[in-house]
């Protein structure tokens, strides 16, 4: 951020009186301009014991498969954005049943929120911003072939509460480690 | 939004190729400014059987009582945000201990997030946003004399879950009703 989005004038990074952050705040009328993480919210879509996946046909990490998921709008719920980015991803018109992973990327200033979800009815197709849409059953997943980690981690959670025949709302964070290979350390609250 | 706040040219409202929603886009550089909504975060600390509360000492609601909570700022977990606020606006060393209500608000483009949480020490005051904190039993709360919608919704159900010995996550949205006197329409995800 380099200009005033309200006025146009230079903006300064120095922290506010009263605040303890540094932040940007405009030379000109003075505006404090906040910067916040934002929410990627998607679904964990399952039929006949198969979970949809995209094959990403944008970047980051094109060609690699993914749970339909994208930044969460102004003026909707969480629960309308999980259905709307899997109806723009893979034509699918779902039903959200219940939060399954809410995960802080604090790196990247990202929360991460996957909702189970049923077919309203059973057809799905490539969106604009996918190659392929699949359902997979649990040993067909391509676990090296996953677009992101806190996916890798979602569905690990999700087949394992599956055969326990329950699932729980797993809430937490996923740290990345600063030791390459890159690695997260992932904490949940509450987890059994 | 007036001014591109990467190269502080005007920005101009229409809808991007390949999108389906008006976005602010600069008119020299062509950089989209994305508006998303935001996350407030806090704690319910609860000590022997009672709860705090804050006295907001800011607008708005200037006078009225609160949970302590406040946006999520980059660079920080959910679980840090609330803790982090509860410590600015009750002076309160805080655990959290899980999730305990997630409400999307699309009226004003926010995702409210409070937490169960427990003293490390017992400590409070007031700190610079708030006039006094206190801890109430749930006989003494101040009903009437609540800040947010939000609040209300949430305390009722921690003292119903209370009572029925079990806590459970509650997720869902509070739609602002169009006709007068304001009135929140409540939908919950999985409740019992």
């Amino acid at each position: 951020m380099n200009f005033c989005s309200e006025c146009g004038e230079k903006v300064n990074i120095s922290v506010p009186e009263g605040d303890n952050r540094p932040r940007h705040i405009c030379g000109g009328c003075g505006v404090i301009h906040y910067q916040n993480p934002k929410m990627v919210v998607g679904c964990l879509v399952e039929h006949d014991n198969k979970i949809l996946l995209c094959k990403r046909a944008i970047e980051p990490r094109h060609g690699l498969w993914t749970l339909p998921a994208g930044f969460m709008e102004n003026n909707e719920t969480t629960m309308q954005a999980a259905e709307r980015e899997t109806q723009e991803e893979a034509c699918a018109n779902v039903e959200v049943i219940e939060l399954f992973t809410m995960f802080s990327l604090p790196h990247i200033d990202q929360v991460y929120m996957l909702y189970r979800a049923n077919f309203k009815e059973l057809s799905f197709s490539a969106g604009p911003e996918s190659l392929e849409v699949e359902l997979f059953d649990e040993s067909d997943i391509p676990w090296d072939e996953i677009a992101f980690p806190v996916i890798t981690e979602s569905l690990k959670r999700y087949f394992s509460d599956r055969e326990k025949g329950q699932f729980q709302i797993h809430t937490g964070a996923m740290i990345k480690q600063t030791q390459q290979p890159v690695s997260f350390h992932v904490t949940t609250l509450n987890d059994a």
